[in-house]
């Protein structure tokens, strides 16, 4: 459950702004990868210092500076102070439980997203927070562990593809964020098929274990919610942003991906629809059972019972018995009680019990 | 569940604006219809190639073109740069499952709709995509199959029926909107007939195969309101259009649309309230049916039990039974038994068991 | 069921404006009564033919003319042509499933209300359409059958009761609404008396019959709602319409029917609420009863089972068994059940249960 | 249920602005108290008629004239006149079953709230209508019964204690609606006190009897909220007022009362998320009855139904069984008996049964 | 529950304004704490008596006045004189029932929160009433109980660290807030922790002393929801403030609290849905050992009743039954039961009941 709620605590009381790692512990050191480029001149080196990359802000190229890793505060603080950037802002990168959000700053803008990716293994969702940076000739990204969506991006920065290379840093910015949100759509059809094939047991044999993995996955979706919903208000933020930072040609681009970003939540919700029906199936379902197992009990009982009682009557000890003297008498016995039994089982086939 | 949500992961990682096709994949090809006129003139040709539409956008007659068939990435493209079109709405009208929607791009207007059919063998909803560009004097359709429902309008044009001759192409984009949504009355009322019917089988006798119809048709109301839901947008989006496109003239027409699409809402929520009010039937028919159940067992055991508890008294060896040697001792016994279900028959029969 | 959704398939395909009756079909000839009056004049006559009310349009007197019936498309298409009707205006007259709304077209403004009234017979809600259009110095009225809820207006108008006979045709169309309104007050009475009795039924003895009842009222209740709500919104159309149609006096006068609507409108909530408590006494009522039936059978099985197998017990053909021969035997055993039997009643009664 | 909805239709027809009283008919005369002051002067007399009421209007002093009893049409009919009040707030201060509203009529201000009380003897809650019509330097209050809980009010206006006697007249009507609100309080605590109380007896033997409990608090509080929910909207009113009628400085107390009202809302949503929390603990503790029944019923046949078995199979007849000449056969069938039961009730207790 | 609602009544009827402390009683005297400085100076004493905080109102210094308890009417009384506070303000300062809010009166903004706490031994949230007054150069804290969390507060003061001795009192009013809307953070973990515990609990052996515990869990979720919802409402007054109150270089950092606020509810919102989905766990659960009960009886039924009939048909007392006198007839009999107990075995087996 830690995954819905995140555990900040430790944080209580420090002055705002303070940087400190708020996730799992790590100890290999901070990457930092930086690509520039604009139409014609395009380069790629991963550095060693945070302070190599102080040119980059002045210089009119486009600036990618991606960082792998956020558990240096030294790194971030250092970062934020090369290009000006809010100490609240680098005390958000640091702790990996922020909110998808979007903050504008006037002359950058800071975007908090949730990269997320399904676990086959644990059938379960992995996310991890990306920080952006927007600024009006840079970006910046911080995310928690090397590996990323982001490869198709690169692939498209280096050969040229597209408009990737022709535009300023909003489209690359928005790309960014495209690719994240086009990602959740594979989470969404992994999770979609969770739920198709329970939803096939569930017609076929329901189990309590069913019950539990039902609970399990309305908690990632719930999840996945938290991560989905901030989107589009993340839109609205950078719609609104100056037009310095994000041009007018680029808003047909944020549309698209707020109109994905929504199709996204529909989707979430259709799944929520989903496993409420799924749940009354169950919860029918076990009614149904507790109706089968008390038809056989019925049946079982009003064949067997009234048969025990003609045995015990004839077992009775009385001294004048007729029946007890007549030749057929125990046949006849017999027969009453096969009749008997056959008037119970049309009774039950007419009920459609059998 | 596939036409719940969409599989569009294969996009991912693409540039934006790559014209994609996503959905079912076809072999035969595209076919482009050009139906051009005004009050006086009217023509109707099947063109081979795109190009040949392009004298349509400077011609000041109302021209509409409709593209059948959204799997080649090159027709697309073609008529998206002949008419000036941005690459997104490229990008959307070949990728099947977006959502509806309407865009204002200034000198025109994107709307994308579905148009549904019930499909009465498999007793399911069928939907394709239909994009509709709107231009200042040319409509552009595109739909996924040939066969659609805008015959009756084209009828309108070849015989100069009602306004649509005279008026210009915000009519024709009006007209073609209107005759979708419309048609979304007669799924209403194939579901509505399938919900009636169901009903009536619930209330006589509800099994277990009804819950899954039930959920089934959940669904398919859940389909359906995904569908509606957006139009009340896209008729605001064409309100707000500026006047060169759409005329103010339009106006009561769009407003009549929006009215029809609320009402299709209504009667979806209606539907969804009816759906939910027939699971709390069937699951109380369950609770019901475990009730029948019980009975039949609680009558047979209070008759037959005691009945057998006396004959198992007389068949007890006790060597002094007064009892045993009554002469009509047997009699006697046989006679109690009477009584003993007698009185519990008339017992049930006060409750109201039988 | 048809109540609920409605159904207009028919038209699909139809030119927009083209007048088609939807609803049952009928023989009568419809009838136009004209009533005109100022504070001094007053004149009601039936009249044969549209033409007939066309020099009402220029007079300085109100004109109230009220049509009944709209099955024959050539009455109100000539009606809307000589009062300058929009033509979509007239088709929604003829066609009798609009949800009730409000549309302002600048020298006119147009409202669809529904009139509804409780069938007691049935015991379900009966609902008709009724158009209202207002013009500067007339009202058209036009209903789907004879007979109304009008009469207390016209008498108001005949006998120049209250201000009615002082006022504009926009204090008209607002005592004719709020007669429509004041209506639904009744229907709600009924409703209510119909719910507080399956109420009682259900605390003392529910029946599965009652399950249908609730589900009946429920639908009862939802038609009722589809008709009211869209009532607020009506008058805010007309509070927004142009000051010529509705003067500023008459504010204070709407602002009461709307007050009356969402009375009702809250009524109709409270309605929703107690029928959904009622259906969960409803089904814990079921849960109930199998309990009763389940303490019958357990206490029937818990005292006749130890007694049949203590009558076993001595029924045992082994040569040894010493009590067999004691001359107190049977007495002694009887004895023990009869204990038996007193410890089990006891310990029922100690649980309550009896 | 009366209290619920209430019964308005026998108004329907009459024309608008009719004052007709619409409640319990009484025989007992109206009675007029006017209370008149500044900060000097005060003055406090019962009148006999309305008209000794007019030289109130025109005088600088603050005057508030409370009615007690609203069923004389002509008392409330007069007091409109004299004081400018339009003819439908006359007839709604008539008409008892108003919901609770403010109105803004440019001189005046018509406010209407439910006066509530917790009537201890039917644990119920007892509701009144108050009218209350600021003006700028009157207030008329109306009351449909004597007794109120005004008197603290009257009390520090007579001891000029508080402001309230250097303050304008909406301060005083301020005064009023705030002690109304404030007494909410105390129904809230009655209401809180009967919910924690059904809780604890929930909580120890649930019956049948408290479902129905349960199902009436909640109408209680379905009650006490349409009560208290349009509050926010009056002072909304008031707020937007002319200064003229309300001043400045009274703000910061509507705020204050806004503040209370949203208070008292909180309170009331938390009693229905506790009733229906409630409701659950119920249903469920049928469902545990329900397996309380049925484990006795499985004990008791899982142990005596083997026994009896055995018994019967030593009572079978067969000439040839050797046990039955056993000498210690008898007891040894008993000891099997006995072994059988013990390993059942072990069993049991495994499974947390005993 | 007293916690939920809060008891108010006994303050019906005073004049608003009159400071009336409103909680548990208590006899100890309240202790004054003044913090005053600036960049350069730092004071921080305890003061026995009001007017030795005038002069700080003056000063140019940041001055933090603590008050711990609000009990004593007096004090609060003069503290408001001399700063200048409404007596409103006062007044709700001193009845600690409060719900949280801001309200701007121009020169000085009025905040209440409640700062919560986990309480391990009753395992339960205590809440307190925290009242902040933030003027131009001053802050002043009421607390109702000495002990707090704003100790990290204190010292970052003290020793200078962050930013806090170079802002102005707007920042430290920020702090605080910060401080304790931090703390929530501690409260969801613990109550987190409950809620994970009782999951496992639940899946593993339900009982019914959980569905109480759940009861208790979903109102210390509502608790700390009515707390932490209005947090949202508190920072907009503040944004909205005049900038000589609340600087624009403090909005990131009330942007930041309002991040958190939101981060909190949230997560509020996930505990109320996983605590629901608990609910249909443990509802679920009675079901399945309804069915668990009742398959043990129907095994034990199916197979005992069936042989005590085979048995009871050998225990007849005709005078012609061949087979009693066979001579492997009783062991034919016990073969044949044994082979009816395999079959009933069998069949269950395959039903996977065993």
């Amino acid at each position: 459950m830690g995954r819905l709620y995140h555990r900040s605590s430790k944080k209580t009381g420090l002055p705002p702004g303070t940087v400190v790692h708020v996730g799992a512990q790590k100890a290999e050191p901070v990457r930092i990868n930086v690509i520039d480029y604009d139409t014609e001149r395009f380069s790629e080196k991963q550095v060693s210092s945070v302070t190599k990359t102080a040119p980059c802000r002045e210089s009119p190229t486009v600036t990618w500076i991606n960082v792998d890793g956020v558990h240096d505060p030294q790194v971030i603080h250092k970062l934020a102070e090369t290009f000006g950037i809010h100490p609240l802002v680098a005390e958000d990168v640091a702790s990996t439980s922020q909110r998808a959000k979007a903050e504008d700053f006037g002359d950058y803008v800071f975007v908090v997203l949730r990269m997320i990716r399904w676990d086959q293994e644990k059938s379960q969702i992995d996310s991890e927070q990306v920080s952006i940076v927007l600024g009006q000739n840079f970006v910046i990204t911080f995310q928690e562990h090397p590996g990323d969506v982001f490869d198709s991006v690169r692939e498209r920065i280096r050969q040229s593809r597209g408009r990737v290379r022709s535009e300023k840093a909003d489209y690359l910015a928005y790309a960014l964020i495209d690719v994240i949100v086009d990602n959740y759509f594979a989470v969404l059809e992994a999770l979609g098929e969770r739920i198709e094939m329970l939803e096939g047991e569930l017609v076929n044999h329901p189990s309590r274990a069913m019950l539990h993995e039902l609970h399990r996955l309305k908690r990632e979706v719930l999840l996945l919610r938290k991560s989905v919903w901030p989107v589009r208000e993340i839109i609205g933020v950078l719609e609104r942003a100056p037009e310095i930072l994000v041009a007018r040609s680029t808003m047909p681009f944020l549309r698209d991906v707020y109109d994905h970003s929504i199709r996204v939540a529909e989707t979430i919700e259709t799944f929520r629809d989903l496993l409420t029906g799924m749940l009354d199936i169950y919860l029918s379902s076990v009614g149904n059972r507790s109706n089968d197992i008390m038809r056989i009990l019925t049946m079982m009982m009003s064949i067997f019972v009234p048969l025990t009682f003609i045995a015990g009557l004839y077992g009775m000890n009385f001294q004048y018995m007729p029946e007890l003297s007549w030749h057929w008498g125990y046949y006849a016995s017999l027969g009453v009680m096969a009749a008997v039994a056959l008037v119970m089982l049309l009774f039950f086939r007419k009920r459609g019990w059998i």
